[in-house]
């Protein structure tokens, strides 16, 4: 059953085999990145709406920067996969060359960035799709949690089985739009830069406001939003196969090179056929991309397959995060900020556990805002331009600290950095009120919660760090007790382990355990049977028998007696362990539970948790 | 906490004290009879409803002969208390005079009419409620549920608790309808039997039907649903201090006059004054009761109080079924034919499975029928009259095999058992379409149920059951393999302790564990620092140290790779047990939960479950 839905186990030895090429981690790392395209222009249009048809004038003077920021950062981290070819997440780089605190501010900024993104990311796949479909409207909740099951499930089969499942909406994406756009630049370039559209766009909006300073770095910061997911490779870059260096960097090309070129065309384009953003929450509301979609080849079958990639790309643009999230808290595990469960490869070497808390954390967030989580877009670049900040400036250090002249490569880096900074500080600014105030507070709680963790960790490890040599206390054999309720085959075997531990055996009989109406005289019965079925016969073979003792259980429990009698022969016989031996039936079917009493269970469990540190509880299993 | 909500934990010498008197016993156990009253004539009238105001004529003739059974089965019950002062149920009564089979069919019969004792009592209670307050109609199910959980909450506690909580509606309901028929038989016979409603009745419906043997036999039929929960005296007989017959008699005396002069005096006061019963359904329904003391003392504090004391008795007259249902089910699992945990006494001394079992069952009556429970009504005398019958036929083989003359007892109950016969003949005849056919199909279904039950316990303890003396049949040490990650405190203590077992102790290492990227030079390490810090050491000191045996897990799993090195040793050493130490950690807090892997508790799981014969588990927990 778990096989069919997640595949056979893996060996660790078939671990080398799950890792994945260029082409299949294009779709893996940059769905993120690439669906963001469709947004990031879109946020920005959306901003410039009170300049009515002149925004249209402005948009490449507000996209250029974000395309030039893409670029720079395209080069960095280029170098930062051939710096970092094993893990070269920001964690990582921000670690080693920034510190400890700079690398849990990373951490915290990309594990928030990377619950919003698959939150965001099925969210808007699934509004897309309500708003061609309105008669989905009411299940949108269902849809969106079928959505994230999906993805949840092929992640927890593993990269690589992912990474194909979802190359084909991607890479028809791709080829849809940049084909779109390409016969819309030769169309512009045909009419003279005067292109008649098929559908024509709705007309634009009156214009309320004279263009400013502040809308436009407004507009600016919300086309930041097209940048998230770029950092994806970097961090996933242990999910390459050889040579890391020349697949990661062919992902990054690709994914760098689509984006940017679908952001260009797109505002070029949009500038030309007069294409502005609708309020959203008007009716006859059309994305750019459809607006976009509609004047270059109609609202024919074309029209159908570009929606329908696009729509599967917005969907699973969350796969970028279950590629990054699990990878990254492996690592912070790794260095016990997280628990130590998530760094642990589970039957399909995928760890688990990440990929688990992303989809409880993610399906949580969409049920709380019931599948529309329009109001979380802001949020989200934020995130992305932190772990950029980081990590560039991390790399500055590397380069620095490395030998040799590096100046051209720290000088990219440094680029990097600052442009990131600039950029994180307009977001900052810009979308404070918005909510970014939330990812600022989150921060530092997450932050303090990691180092809990750590310090917990530290603690345990000091509590238990053991030096010096081995020494042996005391190697008298212990006291053992047998749980005794009637003789049977399963009490007999537990006696016969018992004494080939120690000589000292006590079979231990609770008095009155079912209720005060137990009978005076069965105990006598069981006094008696025992000393001539067991007791004699050992005698009369030369062997030490065990003895039987009766204790009183008024309250009908257990623990209490057992742990009082525990404590009296402790304190009679120093310096040696006791050892409790439970006899416990296993039972073939689950119905059964329902005829056994759960006593041997609960005792162990009693034992456990209050005992003193001279006992051992042994289970001997019987199976009928 | 738990002892705020269910009293403080009774040792079992307290038993006796939880043992109650007749003024306890009358709210505990004859609330159920008593509550009788109020739906026996209405259900007796109500099939009389066709006949107009001549139904009032015959509704004397229609209840006198339930009237009579009452009468015999006092005397019959008396004598089986006299008889059965011990535990004088059906269940006793029916496997010592009758056999095994008449036993069961009595318990299964029991079990269907306590249980639909408790859904029908609460939901005609709230009913009733939610009628007067028809504001209260939406919360119709948790109402019900409320109140079942409050009575099974005072039967957590016990008997005792229980008994008192109840007395207050009890005998304010015996008093005030016993007042108000005094009151109703005065004034008829003052008025020469034309007595002036204070508020008049509504006026009967006109007839549509002439009389018929039929219909009086199916009101019969209808009125005997008055007579359930008599035999709860002689169920619950073994919670009766001493002197047990003394206060038995007395609890059944008080219940079955109560109930009698109730019966009587209401048909009086309804001939006399009129009243006849209304369609349930239709707008403006008042039950008998409501109209008879609206027609005797008006519509004032009276009639509030009066219905307020119906209301609670309604309500609690499931409390008769937690009285008897723990108590049966004891008796039936101390046979085997429950699970035995229906026969163990709780902290608080109660039978809390069977009181849980019969909440558990309650209240997925109530859900299933949303608090709505009227048309179980006909179902549940069925099941009474089975059990009346079964009972006083058990006690007619009792007298017949009793030394001495006991003709006059033996009398008595032979036509007890004639009558119960007879009535249950009718109502089986009557009511069978009316969903009788339900409880005669479910009564066999249940016996073949305790069937299975008693088959699995005789088969299990066949399979246990050891004869002849005890033998020893191998007196060789243990192999002691001791699960080993890395040396640490807990690993120290669980060597040493295996070295107090055995001299052959093994120290057990999983080679890549967490994955595939586990480095070859950690385990050389370990290698080496186990042989430098333990092997060493213990070879100076002149003892044998233990041997570390690395074992790769190439799927990550514990349990494969140690049960395979179990069979090996298991193999090599024919005879001789094998021991597996597992230290584990106690954690404090549940959120270290979160912390820790849960290693060791699967692996002793895994081992439980899949181990051969010679295999003890051994846990050494280990405190910070």
């Amino acid at each position: 059953m778990l096989d069919l839905l997640l595949g056979r186990r893996l060996a660790n030895k078939e671990g080398g085999e799950q890792k994945i090429g260029w082409a299949a981690a294009v779709p893996a790392m940059g769905l993120d990145g690439l669906g963001s395209s469709s947004y990031g222009p879109e946020a920005a249009l959306t901003i410039l709406i009170p300049l009515g048809v002149a925004g249209l004038g402005w948009i490449g003077w507000v996209l250029a920067p974000v395309v030039a920021l893409l670029v720079v950062l395209y080069f960095s981290y280029r170098q930062t996969i051939v710096a970092y070819p094993h893990n070269g997440g920001v964690y990582t780089v921000a670690k080693e060359n920034l510190g400890t605190g700079a690398a849990l501010i990373a951490v915290a900024a990309l594990m928030i960035d990377y619950v919003l993104n698959v939150a965001v990311g099925i969210s808007a796949g699934v509004g897309a799709l309500t708003s061609s479909f309105p008669q989905l409207h009411a299940y949108t909740l269902p849809l969106c949690l079928g959505i994230l099951t999906l993805v949840a499930l092929a992640n927890f089969r593993g990269t690589r089985e992912a990474g194909w499942l979802f190359a084909v909406p991607t890479y028809l994406f791709i080829a849809c739009f940049l084909l779109l756009i390409a016969i819309g630049l030769f169309r512009i370039i045909t009419s003279g830069g005067h292109p008649a559209a098929v559908v024509a766009p709705p007309a634009p909006a009156h214009a309320v406001e004279a263009v400013g300073l502040w809308l436009l770095i407004r507009a600016f910061a919300a086309g930041c939003t097209a940048m998230t997911g770029v950092e994806a490779v970097s961090d996933g870059v242990n999910a390459f196969r050889e040579p890391v260096v020349r697949e990661g960097h062919r992902t990054l090309t690709v994914i760098c090179v689509a984006l940017g070129l679908l952001l260009a065309g797109i505002v070029t384009v949009a500038h030309f056929y007069q294409l502005t953003a609708l309020d959203q929450t008007r009716p006859g509301y059309q994305s750019i991309l459809s607006q976009l979609t509609a004047a270059i080849v109609g609202r024919g079958a074309a029209y159908q397959v570009a929606m329908a990639s696009l729509l599967a790309v917005l969907c699973l643009s969350a796969n970028t995060s279950f590629v990054g999230f699990p990878r990254i808290c492996r690592l912070v595990a790794t260095d016990d900020y997280l628990p130590r469960s998530f760094a642990v490869a589970d039957r399909r070497l995928v760890f688990s556990v990440g990929v688990g808390f992303l989809t409880a954390t993610a399906a949580a967030l969409l049920i709380a805002f019931r599948g529309i989580t329009d109001h979380l877009i802001p949020l989200f670049a934020l995130g992305a331009f932190m772990t950029f900040t980081i990590s560039q400036a991390g790399m500055v250090r590397f380069w620095r600290r490395q030998p040799g002249r590096n100046f051209g490569r720290l000088a990219i880096n440094a680029l990097g950095a600052l442009t990131t900074t600039v950029a994180l500080a307009v977001i900052v600014a810009a979308k404070f009120t918005e909510g970014a105030w939330i990812v600022v507070l989150a921060v530092p709680v997450i932050i303090a919660l990691l180092r809990a963790i750590r310090g917990y960790y530290d603690r345990q490890g000091e509590a238990m760090t053991m030096r010096g040599p081995f020494v042996l206390h005391d190697s008298d054999r212990p006291t053992v007790l047998v749980a005794y309720e009637e003789r049977n085959r399963m009490t007999d075997r537990a006696l016969q382990f018992a004494m080939t531990l120690s000589p000292d055996v006590l079979a231990v009989h609770l008095l009155r355990l079912d209720g005060p109406e137990c009978e005076e005289d069965a105990l006598t019965v069981l006094r008696d049977r025992f000393e001539q079925d067991i007791a004699a016969p050992l005698r009369r073979a030369g062997q030490i028998p065990p003895r039987l003792v009766q204790i009183p259980a008024p309250f009908r429990e257990i623990e209490g007696p057992v742990l009082d009698l525990v404590e009296r022969i402790d304190a009679a016989t120093p310096g040696r362990s006791v050892a409790i031996l439970i006899p416990e039936q296993v039972l073939g079917h689950w119905w059964e539970r329902l005829l056994h009493s759960r006593r041997a269970q609960r005792l162990r469990a009693a034992l456990l948790a209050h005992a003193g540190p001279r006992l051992m509880v042994i289970t001997a299993p019987w199976r009928r």
